[in-house]
This record gives C-alpha cells, sequence and structure tokens, in this order.
C-alpha cells in the first residue's frame, strides 16, 4: 500500500465529502486523506496533494510531495500562494470540462447572435419589434485561445453553422475553415473580423490587460463580447466605456479580477453587461476524480510526474 | 410568355421591394407583379398569386386562380381569411425554416438548461450563486410536433446531446433514440417525462387550448416551456397561473392570440416570461423565394399543383 495522498482544499464539508467519495470511487486502491487528519509523520511520507484552493501553509508541511494535482483548470493562483519552490503543480484537464465549456461557448454564443439581451431589454418597454436576423454562416466568432478549450468549442462552433476565427499566442495549426492569427500583431486582425469575440485564455503575465482600450477599439463596431478565461484579462473600465460608446454592443462576463463579484461593482448594473457567477465550465466531482485517478495511476506505474504547469508562461 | 403572377402583400414598400427582387432573381423566367400594378383585363389571366397576409377582397378579384404561393409557413389565418371556396394554398416549406427554427430550438433550450433567466434575475439584485448544472445528457426535451420542423430540431438537439421525446397527433416513425408519443392519450406521457417542453404544432380545431391547466398541471414540476407554434395552443392564463405556483419554472414564448402582443398584457410583465415578437423562425427572401421558384417551375412543367394545404386539418 502507497503512503496516502493528502486532500487541502478551501471547500464546505459537503464539498469536501463529495469529492472524498468521488475520488475514493475513482481510486479504490488509493487512500486519500484531508490534511488535518494526518499526523506529523504521516505529513512526511505524502508525496502526491491534491489540492483545491488549499492553504499555502499547509502545502508547506508537506515536506516531500513530488507533485501537486489541482482539481481546477485554472492554477494561476496556486501557482503565485505556492511560489517558485513548491513542487510541480498538475492542472485538471478534464474532457468533461472541454465539452461543458465549448457547449457555454455556443450556448451564449447563441445568446448575442439572437439578440437575446436587446429582446431583453424590448420586453422591458412592452417593444414588439422583430431584428434583422444574422445567419451564423455570415456571423464570425474569434476565439481568443486554441488549447483543448478553445478546440473543442471551435468544433462545436462549426458544426452550428458560425465562420470562426482563432488566435493563439504562438503560431498553431488550425482546422479546415478557421481562420488564424496569431502573436501580438495578429491580435488586432482577429478582433476586425469577429461579430462575438469568445475569451478563453489562461492568465499569464502576457495575457493580464491583454483586451485594454487599444484592443477594444480594434473590435468591429457592435461586436459582442464573451470572457470564460479570466477576469484581468478584460480591462473593465475599458470595457465599461467601450459598451457606454456603442463600440461593443454587449459583454457576457463569467469571471472577474475579484470573485465573488463585490455587489458594488458597476458590471452588475450595466445594461450591456451580462454577469455570470465563474459557471461556463461546470465539472463534477466524478469527472474530475477520474482524471486524477488517471494521473495518480499513471504516476504510480512509471514514477513520472504528470505533465505539469510551466512556471514561466503560467499554465 | 406565361401569364403575370400577381403578388398581394400588406407589407411596407421596402419589404414588397426585396421580396419583388428576390423572386424576380430567383425565376427570371416569370413576372411577378403587385396586385395593384395589373389592369382588369390581366387580373382575369392571373393563374398564380403569391401572398403574403393578402387583402381577401383583393385576391377575389382574380377569378382564374389556379392556386395562390403562401410566403409564410403558418396559413390559419389565411384559410380562415379567404373561406373554403378559395383556390388551393399552398403554404411555405423553406428548408432555411426549418433550420433558422431547429437552431432557434437549441438556442432557447440552451437559454433554459443553461439558467439564463435565473442568473439574469440574481443579477438584478448582485447575487454570487452558482446553479447546480444540468447536463444534456440528463435533461429530456419534449418536442410537440414532428414535421418538417419538429425532425429537424430533434436533430439538432440530438447532436448537442440532449435526450428527446416527441408527440405528434398521429403516430409518426421516430429517429433512434427519441421517444415516442402520440395521440391525446399520450400528450401526458410526454409532458410527464420533459425537462423543456418545445411546441412546434400548428394551429387547428385539436390543437387550439390543447396546453391548458390541465395538461400543465402533467409537467414535471419546474419543468420549462418554449412556444414556437402558435399562440391560442397555450391556454395563456393556466400558464400564468403555473407560473405562480411554481409548476413551471419559466416559459419562452414567441407567439400569441393576438400580435403584436398587446401592451397591457400581463405576459409581457411576468417575470418567469421571456416575450419574443415572432422570431423563433425567420425566413429570408432569398431563401423562400427559390422555394417559390421550385413550386413554380414544377408547376408550369407538369400543371399539377403543388401539395396544398388541407383545408379540415388546417395545414
Amino acid at each position: 500500500m502507497s503512503e496516502p495522498i493528502a486532500f487541502l482544499g478551501n471547500l464546505d464539508a459537503d464539498e469536501e465529502a463529495e469529492f472524498l467519495a468521488a475520488l475514493a470511487h475513482a481510486m479504490p486502491e488509493e487512500t486519500v486523506r484531508p490534511f488535518r487528519t494526518l499526523s506529523e509523520a504521516e505529513r512526511s511520507g505524502v508525496g502526491i496533494a491534491i489540492v483545491a484552493n488549499p492553504d499555502p501553509a499547509e502545502v508547506a508541511q508537506l515536506p516531500n510531495l513530488a507533485w501537486i494535482q489541482s482539481l481546477w483548470a485554472g492554477v494561476e493562483r496556486l501557482v503565485r500562494d505556492l511560489g517558485p519552490g513548491s513542487a510541480p503543480i498538475v492542472r485538471l484537464i478534464d474532457p468533461e470540462l472541454a465539452r461543458t465549456m465549448a457547449e457555454a461557448v455556443l450556448a451564449w454564443t447563441y445568446y448575442l447572435q439572437r439578440d437575446m439581451p436587446a429582446y431583453r431589454r424590448q420586453q422591458e418597454t412592452a417593444t414588439w419589434r422583430q431584428l434583422p436576423y444574422r445567419p451564423p454562416g455570415t456571423t464570425t466568432v474569434g476565439l481568443l485561445g486554441l488549447g483543448a478549450l478553445g478546440s473543442a468549442a471551435a468544433d462545436r462552433l462549426a458544426q452550428a453553422g458560425f465562420r470562426i476565427a482563432a488566435w493563439s499566442r504562438s503560431e498553431k495549426a488550425v482546422a479546415p475553415g478557421v481562420t488564424g492569427f496569431s502573436g501580438p500583431e495578429g491580435l488586432a486582425g482577429l478582433l476586425g473580423v469577429s461579430d462575438i469575440v469568445v475569451c478563453l485564455l489562461p492568465l499569464t503575465p502576457e495575457t493580464r490587460g491583454l483586451l485594454d482600450a487599444g484592443q477594444l477599439a480594434a473590435m468591429k463596431p457592435g461586436a459582442g463580447l464573451i470572457n470564460f478565461g479570466r477576469g484581468p484579462i478584460v480591462v473593465a473600465d475599458a470595457l465599461l466605456a467601450a459598451l457606454d460608446a456603442g463600440q461593443l454592443s454587449h459583454a457576457v462576463l463569467d469571471v472577474f479580477e475579484v470573485e465573488p463579484l463585490p455587489a458594488e461593482s458597476a458590471l452588475w448594473r450595466h445594461p450591456g453587461v451580462t454577469v455570470l457567477p465563474h459557471i461556463s465550465g461546470p465539472t463534477t466531482p466524478a469527472s474530475s476524480a477520474a482524471v486524477v485517478a488517471g494521473n495518480v495511476r499513471a504516476y504510480r506505474a512509471s514514477g513520472r510526474i504528470p505533465a505539469a504547469v510551466d512556471r514561466a508562461r503560467g499554465y
């Protein structure tokens, strides 16, 4: 029997119990125990930690960690909190997450393409007016980010008949029919052809503040924006100014600089903003536990640490 | 050269010009002329009328009509206005309509499945709360109507991973994976298994008032309703009572007993109702003109009138 795996999470009791049950079900051959139940001797034996918003001080009390498995896909806070000296961090790459995120991209793309916010505003004044219909075949959706999530989203949008452009930091092969852009100079190109821009980027030093006043001005007049990546990628004040100026028609925001979004934020009350509480890519304990179990088994069998986050890039 | 085709529509000048241009482009071998430009002699020569909400008194001034091509899919008002003695009425069966309608069904199914109305209400009070995610694989969409529109919608929903049930007046073959219901006794069966019910039925004596208090009570508690068929199929007062009682969570209504929906209607103001101005299945002049041209050419070649509306059934 291997040494126990430590579980460290800032979760409520129900959530923790649900994750522990899912992990026990997915890898019955392992013992996963909450950090607080481990003795000091047991802590020094721990080689793997599974974490969800952990207390960095607790992680530091596991001196012999080989690697750290995050239960979330986004790890920028974890990387920052644990610092450069920590064990390698493995982010969760959950195929179910790619599916739910691609579904969210399609669902909220329809929300904008089918003018749901505009019809909602018309309803408030009992206004009966048919807005011009824009078929998917003449609507370009521009994806920022072409990793696992972006590729899955591109597939779903293509299936639905949308025209697709995609931008990535470095040049990547794109599927047939997708117009590819890359690099800093390619960003304005993507923004200029897209009716709806969907941000799926991770937060890194390069992406922080990427969509600022200058880039928002490069978007097609009246375009829509969906941010499912990370809040600080979009400069909120610049976004509100672009909405007020009519440069953008509507923004769907699922991620924010501070979450939960503070009640005093102007984003809550702007008629051109749909605020979502970080729900675009739900994972279930069962699906994430299955991915974690796969990583743990591969490590036990080979001794090789799963592909870890590149600290320089931040993801 | 054949005699001219008469065009009769209660359209504004721009719309009429757009339709006439599309028809001229789709069938340059024909002459389509607005009714008002035809002399009395020319009127008696007219064999085909293309109509969009026509004045019945004008239609009556075309004594030798062989058939009447409607530019809309829904013809119940035309059937009623022209009366039993009129020439056969051919409704528009536009493959583009089936596509846009299927897209609307998927878009507004996502609207309900992804809890967009609930998140909208939360935003009004700056409430950050993640609602439980319901995957398509455990969400049953129940389609009322399995004609061209219903079948296209079923295909799109299946592609998106939803479970599908479908009800039709008479028993029909259903695609693999679709649970079929039919007849009066089958309706409660469909309503009882569906998380989201989508009405795509035509208005006939049998479907008028079909979703009354009794049938709404047969729906799953908390289910959603989308009506893209015809307004009078759903009893509005019963719907409002079911929403108030929490029996239904939300209704998306695109069609109404009276259109435009009068400003004083309670539907505009109910928080559980999304009012749309009859936009679920937009057709474009180009796509409908292409279908009309096909019908006219087949008639000129064969002398056979395209499949017409069955007046007894009303569609």
